[in-house]
């Protein structure tokens, strides 16, 4: 039989889990993935290391239940639900929306160091990048594929496209500008993306 | 007066050069960036010190111009001009020609390991990452513009689209599955992504 726990008792676990979240981002930021340790987590935390293994068994899974959360609060302050692509039944228009938002999180200094940090590792480290892109990245981008076979549904999207392909148009872009650097990023410019994707750049 | 080298030296040269070349990419993919110096380049390619600071003033310099052969090599390798992208007049066909040979690029294992590494430190290392971008990889996407450019001379692209977020389209769906293995890449890849990125993905 499982127990509620006593509302305090919740609340003191729900402030832990948030402060372990909270240093587990800015260490990685600081000192880079190799250097984070559950202890420096801990410490900076100020918990004890076996809260953190009683709740994670390794800084990979703390790590990434942080950007988890991370991702729904962006979401959330967007306005929007974080497990799904609002569908208005205006494609441009919903795509647009969400990638704002993106453009939104991607900007937040509160993202940025540490999504450079784990991107970098991910890079290097093919285990880890895996890890995170499977359990990250990819169900993210599900979210795009959803979208775009609903769009398909409704005859916006033609039948013959691979939804999986056809969202790197816009998502892709975006990410490496952000990642490496090769532009900046903006509302105009994402905007731009999901119109060249949608209606091609050759004359119509 | 420039005096001309006698060819012994100049082949000793250019040896030395490319054993100093092999020598930066093996190390950068082995140990990573940080851990590369002058110092363990120059032993691996059985130089002194010296030599390499006679030519080149930095690590990073080295390894630019490292994988600037290293492109130069893959491009010719594939029967093509290093420095520019074909037109043949069939928009379409010459960049699914030029992906193809960047599928070979990536997949080739001389390139991975040196070019993950370098692209890791790229993220993380904001002076690093910005010089590699704008010597290595921003004249690479240039000529992309170029070719785009001349497909808008010839009414193959519509004039009021931007030639550098257009090439994004096909480039960085390529570079994120490569980089944050995202998904396989293969020539009916990169060619799908250029029939999208042309006629777009809505009906026409």
């Amino acid at each position: 039989m499982v127990t509620k726990p006593a509302p305090d008792a919740t609340r003191r676990s729900e402030k832990s889990r948030r402060a372990i979240y909270d240093a587990a981002l800015a260490l990685v930021g600081e000192v880079g993935y190799p250097k984070t340790t559950v202890e420096s987590i801990a410490a900076r935390a100020g918990v004890g290391k076996q809260t953190i293994y009683r709740w994670w068994s390794s800084k990979a899974d703390v790590l990434l239940e942080a950007f988890l959360d991370l991702a729904e609060q962006a979401a959330r302050a967007a306005g929007q639900e974080p497990y799904a692509i609002p569908d208005t039944g205006d494609l441009a228009a919903d795509l647009k929306a969400v990638l704002r938002a993106t453009v939104d999180e991607l900007l937040d200094p509160r993202f940025e160091a540490p999504s450079r940090a784990l991107a970098a590792e991910g890079l290097v480290n093919e285990q880890l990048g895996r890890e995170f892109v499977s359990k990250l990245l990819e169900p993210q981008l599900q979210l795009y594929v959803d979208r775009l076979c609903a769009a398909q549904d409704a005859g916006a999207v033609r039948a013959d496209v691979d939804p999986r392909i056809a969202l790197e148009l816009f998502v892709s872009p975006l990410a490496q500008r952000w990642l490496q650097r090769t532009g900046p990023i903006s509302y105009a410019y994402t905007d731009t993306l999901v119109d060249y994707a949608l209606h091609g750049i050759a004359p119509r």
